[in-house]
Order: structure tokens, then C-alpha cells, then sequence
């Protein structure tokens, strides 16, 4: 847990008391009382990282070096983010840092899966390190999923309870990570129960990781120790979940705004209090459309009071990690502080975190330095296996006529179906130009060093009618994945990635149109959110000319390999993989 | 913290799912939710000590053992006591289990701050040995102001900063117990920073104790990491006190229910959540009035939802302390239930306490047994100095005529002031026989082993008209205290304490009338509550027939070494003390 210790509490009741001169004080604001649920006026004295004194607006004549006139302004607890994944952001923890904190977060309780599940514990060790002295205060859960599925995928690494109970010992770790292997818990797996009594007994919270889960089933998640969920996909599912004590984290995410199916149910619990998540924000929506700021905004949209809507925003959340100190505006708390322009469009002017004012005018004042890191970050693409274009190619059993193939269709829900297609074969090789659809190859490259060969399916519904795309995002266990038409373009793709340490590459004709560099992990960039938006924005474009229409083309093919999704995904070990048997399904019927 | 971790946590998923026995079904119950403070029908399965599953009537068709008919009924979690002394009840905790289960509790956040006072260290591990393994949960909270005036009083020990720090790392320390030296803390005392730093270091919760302050120096004790204040005296004050994050623990106790005062103004807040304690309860109003069973119905009373007033009293509380799966009916949590006959009258017919039936129709099904403790309790009243008759007389410092003497008169309120009478002098001796009012001697006998000879003052406003009266319940200290009107009396009533190791005796003509012994630390008895109390009522009706007037006479003359009282007490090193001076004032004026 975080030492809460200040060095200087006997300065801090000084300064309360009105014996020493306070470092900042904010006249005349709206405070938002998020204990309880008032908006009144009020002066507030900072005294260093602290709030000292808060009282009713001329009560205490309050006096400092430093004074912001509050007037007509709103001053609410910085936000508190209760689950999110800053790869998902693909930028370093100081980027991200830079990145919302105009958006009103100050405190992130962060879930290093990604990095995870690519370079293991040195990559959680790597966001601990990177995540450290940042004016967002950023606190680390750790994976409990790595890899998703034991045994039937390769990822970078394998957590068991071991593991998570020595990294639940590192600094700023507070929860066990999303339990998603929900069946596993249920069941009682060893592993899943082991991870989770690896937390409990560290005294940490549980995050769960259920969607749809109900019931009897869900009974026995709750029993086995499941804390919050942000995973909820129906209203009834996520009041059964609040009713067993499992914490509703409510999310506005890059994927969707999941409140309209949440709300309404929820609504008929007598008593309501929630928490509040972003999960996943890609840059460009970041950039243009919010962040912890959006989440509220949407949930006052829901007809929440602003006061209860920020509450859940800052406190609620706070509270529920067991944070002392964090998200409220009070005596003794950090002084994160948004002023906000607008209540209820949550309009954030000012942000001060730990009583130094960072955010002017919704711009970042000093720009944010990367902390020193031990951890060494080099190439993680390690590609151990023979790779030509041949690799790419779907083998066909005869030399010439048809066969029937066993292919993925992914459908725009970023669901997928297994569907079977006739395929005519030319000189050896499958013949995808006679086909109706959009049908391409996709190929899964061990990328973790394993030995064994990549394996090629067949691929309906990216849509993708000439070149190829390669990415080394690939749910969750990030092999080197290649989507195209042509094998050529395809290795070329994937040579581009292995050559600079992984991200995003498109090849048309032999050429390399454009190139994400993510040198971290081959899921973060160097550069910061504004240089690297334009760049996703500008492969986004080429992607779409190339014919593949999703609503982030970038990312359209990152979820092939989740092997926890129905109906069929692609292993590196299995191949074609039956998500409900866990079983293989042979590449020709 | 404590260890949540079950051993049969795979076994618990495993009835949680279906696919295993459970050990306790309750169908058909009135669920009350503390997590949505919704109330509805139900059927709650238990397995071990904990709940496995819980949902709508009928839904999964539950099947155990031993099946309770809930129809008629409403399950509460168990309640949450969330501030007590258990000494205030006289008993050991095995026997104040025994008395509050019933009454529903089965969690108490004990503070051992009597018998801390008078053993140590030594005190403190007595309360942890003595409730380990209990029905009850008890968990410790480590007294932060012994003594509560250092330098000015004598107790049986002295808590600073590393004190405090290695009993909070002993089992089952959740928290710094109430600190009352909230003037030490706004003014920045070493040691009450160094205590509350011990505390926030480890994690825990630091209580707060401090009645009616407000404003400016309210905010240096929120400052300074106060948690939450049950010494609530006024309506604003509480209010005050919510706003700035210090959770209120309102409370009815044997000196009265404080809610009258609070509840106005509490119910200002848009959002009120506060938790309930019952902090001193005599062992006669206990057997006869109740306990968190009462605090819940007078809030009730006061227009609280019964569910809302269900929250406070369990879940709300257990959260606030951080105690995990504490004060819910949810699967996971301990299987700690009250079957109320009445919800609005919150009348306990059945308890549940980790998984086990232990009170049926209010009464507890199988004895207690103590458990076995390594700490000796020895005779506590160790009596260096010399006492004879004349200990007990207030010498003039002439042989007749008149003096004017500087007496402690005590209030129906408890409050004293100072007086000065003037008093005949006959052959040495003060003359009380000529006095108006109800004046007697009182005398306090250092009985911590302390070299410094006994004090005596003049005491009016006890009502005594005869005899005497000795106890060794003397806040905080606990030194051997007697009032009386014949030395004589006096003296055979102090002695009578020293042989039994502590209690309270009355003497009358040289005769012992009644005792109660006190063996354990002169606080607590052996006997249980339902032996106690006749006694009680006993030695009441004793010294109500001595002209002793007071609501409980046992205790009237308890708080008159708590130095920290207005205006004047006596203190074994001061004698006669001045409160806000600290210092002594003369005897004679």
C-alpha cells in the first residue's frame, strides 16, 4: 500500500491551524462536497501536496503567496480511474500522463496486462518504473490472466500465484488485475484460486472481468472473492452484480459508451453508488473526445445529479481501492483539484495535482519528463522460426481443383464465426480472386522466441481487397499477426515490424505505405499522444483506401487471437481455434 | 490486518455454483441489501463459515441439512459496532459476547483504553488473547492518550509513538483508538503526531474524540488524518464534521442517545451516511435496554429507512474500517446474520455468527467458554504508600476555628466547578456535620505501585449522607478512589479493594455492605453480565440509600480523576487540578 506518511503533518496542522502561511489558496469556488453531495461556496488553502483548510467562502480570511479567484467556477476532486490499460493508449506513462490530466484524471489505477503478457514481469516492472514521480498519480494492478488462456496460446510470459504474490509486494500495487478467466474461477482452477488468495491475502482488491455473468455462476465468482466489475454488458446483469457486493465500474471507453444498457436498471436499486472507468481510449479519441471528463458527462446525461456523478468520478472510486487521501476535498487530502468551466458539461479549465497547478486553460503547463527506467526495453520481436513468403500462404492439400476451407468471419461486432468456403486451387495454391466477399490470409508469427512455425488461416470480413497489414497488437498474448492478399506484402509487413521492434505496418505492392513505430513492448510509442494521433490518423486513412471499413482500421484485426471470445480465433500454438472446445478445427473440411 | 484468506475457499465456490452441500439454508427471508438498501424476498445459502450464494426466492432451489424458514422474517447482517470499550461493561470478552450477541452485534471495534491505563501493554494483549476465537468478531483498536494528561496524572503506563506502532502490528489492530488529546493534535504535540504517524504508516484508521470542536481547528484535526468522531455534541458539529471527510459514529450509549442533537442537522446533507457504536454500556442496561439493536431502532426512529439505518449499522461501518467481507449479506462474506422478528422494532430472534446458529429466540444456545489467555492478572492494586484513617482527612492548617476550603462541586451533568465554603474546624479536624449541602471527603490512592502519598479534597454534590464508597473505575487512570464522610469507613472500603484486586465497595458503620469485585485490572469482572448486573442493581440501591443520587450511583464518582473535564478534578499527582491551567489549585483559599 502507499506510504500516506507526509514529512510534514506537523507543518500541515500549522497551516491548517492558521499559523503558517498557506502555498495557494482558491477563493469564492463551488466546492462539490463529494461526502456529502452538496455545491456551496468556499475558500480552499493548499498547503504543500495537501489540502489544509476548506470552509465555507469567507469564513477563515485565507491567505497565500498564490490566489485563483474561483468565481463561477466549480472545484471538483481530481477524477479518480478505476480500471484502465495505458497501452491501450499506446504511449509511456509520462505520455498518458500529459494526455488526460487536461482531461481532469489525477489518479489512474492502471492494468499493465498488454505489457504484461509481452515481456512478463520486467514489463510490469517497467510501467512501476516509468509510472514513478508523475504528477498523475498512477497505481498498478497486476495481471492475473497472463496469458489468457494457459496452454493453448504462447504470450511473453505465464503468471501464476507465485508471481502475482511477488509483484503484489512492488510499490503503488493495489488490486489482483481483471480476473477474465471467469469460468476458470468458477470451476475453482487452482491457478485462477491461487492468483486470487495470492490477493486477498496481500489485503489488495480483486478486480473482476465477467460480462454477462448472472446467477448461480455469478454466485460463485462473488464467492470466490471478485470485488468490482467493468466488464458489464446488461442492466440486469450489472444490478445482480451491485446487489452481491460486486462494485459496478461504469465505462465510457474508446469501444463504447456502455451506459445506456447499464443505467436504466441500475436506476431501480433504491441506493446507487458506482465507480467510474475509461478501460481503453485509443489517441485520436483521446485527443478529440475525452477521457474521465466524457464518462461523467455521460452519466449526468443520464439524469444523475453532477454532485453524485462526480462523486462516483473521484471518491467512490477512491474509497473502494482502500486510497486514502485520494478524491475528495478535504483536510488532509492530496490537493488534485479540477476547476471546471461548466458543471454539467464537465468543462475542465484548471487542474492542479498535488497542490502544484499543471493544467491552464485545459493545457498543460510544463511538460512532463520521462522518469529514469532501470528496466532495459529492447526489440521485443523475437521471431525465432523461418519466415518467407510461403509462410503466408494457406497450403492446400491437392495441387489443383477445389477444397473446402474452414475460415474465420469476423463479423462487425468484432465477433467471429467459423464459416466454411469452397476454394478453388491453381498451381498448388489456394485462388482467393474468384471469391465473393472479402476474403485475405492471416498469419500468427511467434514473436515471443518460440520455436514452432506460424500458422495461416483464411480470413472473411476485414474487408482488406489488396495489400497487407501487420501488427504486433494482438489480443492479449501480442504475436506478430499479418493480414493480406499477398504473401509477399505480407512478409515484407512483417519484416517492417521485426526490423523496429514492433507496431503497426501497411505494405502495397512491395512498399511500405505507412509505419506505427511501438518500440515499447511493440504496443507503445515514444511519442506523445498529439504527434502520435495524426500518425494513426493518417494510417487509419491508408487502411480504409486498402478497403477495410471498421471504425478504427488500425485495431480491426487486433482481436483475432483472443481466444476467449466466440467462436473461432487464431493461435499461435493451435492454429484455427474452437474458442468453446479449446480445440483445434482442421484448416480444410 | 486480518487474514481473509479461507482454507476452503475451492470448496466455497464449489457450494457457491451448486456442486457441493451446503451447510445452512435460509429460504424465504426478507433480504435486507445493505449494498442497494433494497428489501426483498429471498433464500441465502451458507457453506462454512461464510455465505455461498444469496438470491430471489425459489431461484436456485437451495438444499442443506438444516433449513431455517425465513417467512416472516428479515435478515440483516450481523451488526457493526464500530467504537466500545468492553471494560465499560465490567466483563471479560468472552462474557460480553455472550451479552451482545444476542442483541445482534457480531462485530465489535473494541478500544482497551481502561486497561491500558491501568496495565500497559500487557492490558492490550490481555484483550487480544481474551477474544480470539470468539462467536464475536473483535477486533482492537490500540489506545492513542494513555494517560490522557502525561505529566499530570499517574497511570499503570505511558503510550508514545513506538508503543502504539508495535501493537499495531499485533493481530487483529485495525485502527488508533479514539484520540482525546484533539487540543495535542491541533497544536502540533510530538507525540500525538508521532502516535497518529505510527497509525497512518500502518495502514489503519485513526478514531477521533473530539466533542464540539468546529471551524478552523476542526480543519488542523481533519488535517492531521482523523477518520471519524464519535464524541459528537451538536447538530453543526456533526455536520461539520461530514463535510470534511471525519465520518460521524453516532451513538446511543448508557450516558444517553446522542441523536436528537445530530440528526437535524445531519439530514441537511444532500447525501448522509454515517456508521453507529454503542461506546459504554453498563451491564444492567445492556441486559435490560440493548445495544446496536437500540442505536439502530432510534435512528429508525429518527425517519431513517430501516434498510438505510441497517447500512450504517453494518456495512457502512465494516467499510470504513476496511474490514473485508464484513456487514453484508452477499456470497463471500462471513456468515454473520440477524433473523429480526421486527424490522422497524429491529427485535433479534435468531443470530448467525460465522455460519453458526448461536442465539435462538434471543437467547444464546451454548455457553461461551473464556479463552485460554498467556497474560497473568494479577491483583492490579498495588498500594506502596502508607494509608491510614487519617489518609482520608483534609488536615486544616489551623487546630479550630473556620478555614475556607476550595472544593470540587459536581454537577447533575457531570461538569464540576470550583467552590470555596467555609468550614469549622474542631481539634484539627474539618467539621462536616455543620455544612449546608451534600459535602464529603475524596480521596485518590496511587495504586499503580507509585511512591507520592494519596490526596484527599472536599467534595460536594455527591449526595453521599453517610458511609463510604471506593472504586478503582476512575477515569482514565483508574487510581483507588473514595468518597466518604468517616475516614474510618474509608479507610476499611479501600482496603477491602486492595484485598479483592480492584472494585467497588461501600461501607457503612465499619461494615463491607456490598461489593463488586473487580479482579480483572479492577475493571472488569469474572462473572458474566447476567450475574453483574443483580449485583449492580444491588450496590445501587445501596448507595442510592447512602443519599447517593445519580442515574447510575456505582459510577458517579468514575469520572472524577478524568482531568481532561471541565473545571476541576483531582488528579494522583496534582490533587486538586485546575482543567485549563493544568495546574493545581490550593486547598485552602
Amino acid at each position: 500500500m502507499p506510504h500516506i506518511v507526509t514529512n510534514n503533518r506537523t507543518e500541515l496542522i500549522e497551516a491548517a491551524r492558521g499559523d503558517r502561511p498557506l502555498d495557494l489558496v482558491i477563493k469564492d469556488v463551488n466546492l462539490v462536497n463529494v461526502f456529502t453531495c452538496e455545491i456551496y461556496l468556499a475558500d480552499i488553502g493548499l498547503y504543500g501536496d495537501r489540502i489544509a483548510v476548506a470552509g465555507p467562502a469567507g469564513a477563515y480570511d485565507l491567505q497565500a503567496q498564490q490566489t485563483i479567484d474561483g468565481r463561477g467556477k466549480w472545484a471538483s476532486p481530481g477524477f479518480v480511474d478505476t480500471h484502465l490499460h495505458i497501452e491501450s493508449s499506446m504511449v509511456t506513462p509520462a505520455n498518458y500522463a500529459a494526455a488526460v490530466l487536461p482531461h481532469g484524471a489525477t489518479t489512474s489505477i492502471i492494468d499493465p496486462h498488454e505489457i504484461g503478457n509481452v515481456l512478463g514481469m520486467e514489463g510490469v516492472r517497467y510501467m512501476v518504473e516509468a509510472s514513478e514521480g508523475l504528477p498523475l498519480r498512477v497505481y498498478i494492478t497486476i495481471p492475473s490472466c497472463v496469458p489468457a488462456v494457459p496452454g493453448k496460446e504462447t504470450a511473453g510470459a505465464d503468471f501464476g500465484p507465485q508471481e502475482v504474490a511477488e509483484m503484489l509486494t512492488w510499490p503503488r500495487v493495489i488490486a489482483v488485475a481483471e480476473v477474465m478467466d471467469y469460468m476458470g474461477v468458477v470451476n475453482g482452477s487452482p491457478k485462477m484460486v491461487g492468483i486470487i488468495e495470492a490477493g486477498l491475502d496481500a489485503g489488495v482488491t480483486i478486480q473482476g472481468h465477467s460480462p454477462l455473468l448472472r446467477d448461480r455462476l455469478l454466485n460463485a465468482y462473488a464467492a470466490a472473492g471478485i470485488d468490482n466489475d467493468h466488464e458489464l454488458r446488461a442492466g440486469d446483469e450489472a444490478l445482480q452484480k451491485l446487489r452481491m457486493g460486486i462494485l459496478p465500474l461504469l465505462k465510457v471507453s474508446s469501444f463504447g459508451n456502455f451506459l445506456p444498457q447499464m443505467m436504466p436498471s441500475l436506476k431501480e436499486a433504491k441506493y446507487l453508488e458506482v465507480a467510474l472507468c475509461t478501460d481503453d481510449i485509443e489517441p485520436a479519441d483521446l485527443l478529440r473526445n475525452g477521457h474521465m471528463d466524457r464518462v461523467i458527462r455521460k452519466v449526468i446525461a443520464h439524469g444523475i445529479e453532477p454532485a453524485v456523478a462526480i462523486r462516483w468520478g473521484t471518491y467512490t472510486g477512491a474509497r473502494h481501492y482502500k486510497l486514502r487521501d485520494h478524491g475528495a476535498i478535504a483536510p488532509g487530502y492530496y490537493a488534485d483539484i479540477v476547476l471546471l468551466d461548466s458543471l454539467e458539461e464537465v468543462r475542465v479549465g484548471q487542474v492542479i495535482a498535488g497542490g502544484k497547478v499543471v493544467v491552464e486553460d485545459g493545457t498543460l503547463v510544463d511538460p512532463i519528463p520521462e522518469p529514469v527506467v532501470a528496466t532495459a526495453m529492447e526489440n521485443s520481436v523475437r521471431i525465432t522460426s523461418e519466415i518467407s513468403a510461403d509462410t503466408f500462404r494457406l497450403k492446400p492439400p491437392i495441387a489443383e481443383g477445389t477444397v473446402v476451407v474452414n475460415a474465420v468471419a469476423l463479423q462487425p461486432t468484432r465477433l467471429t464465426t467459423l464459416e466454411t468456403v469452397t476454394v478453388p486451387v491453381l498451381d498448388g495454391r489456394l485462388d482467393l480472386t474468384t471469391l465473393d466477399g472479402d476474403f485475405c490470409f492471416l498469419t500468427i508469427i511467434p514473436r515471443h522466441g518460440q520455436a514452432h512455425p506460424p500458422a495461416t488461416v483464411l480470413l472473411k470480413g476485414l474487408s482488406l481487397q489488396e495489400g497487407a497489414m501487420a501488427t504486433t497488437i494482438a489480443h492479449d498474448s501480442h504475436n506478430l499477426m499479418v493480414a493480406g492478399k499477398h504473401p509477399e506484402d505480407m512478409l515484407i509487413a512483417a519484416r517492417a515490424l521485426q526490423s523496429c521492434g514492433g507496431g503497426i505496418a501497411i505494405v502495397l505492392d512491395g512498399q511500405v505505405l505507412n509505419t506505427i513505430e511501438l518500440p515499447l513492448a511493440g504496443l507503445m510509442s515514444t511519442k506523445p499522444v498529439s504527434e502520435l494521433a495524426p500518425d494513426m490518423d493518417a494510417l487509419n486513412d491508408t487502411a480504409r483506401r486498402l478497403g477495410i471499413d471498421a471504425r478504427a482500421p488500425a485495431l480491426a484485426m487486433s482481436g483475432l487471437a483472443l481466444t476467449v471470445i466466440p467462436e473461432v480465433r487464431i493461435s499461435d500454438l493451435v492454429g484455427l481455434m474452437d474458442v468453446d472446445t479449446q480445440e483445434a478445427v482442421p484448416l480444410f473440411a
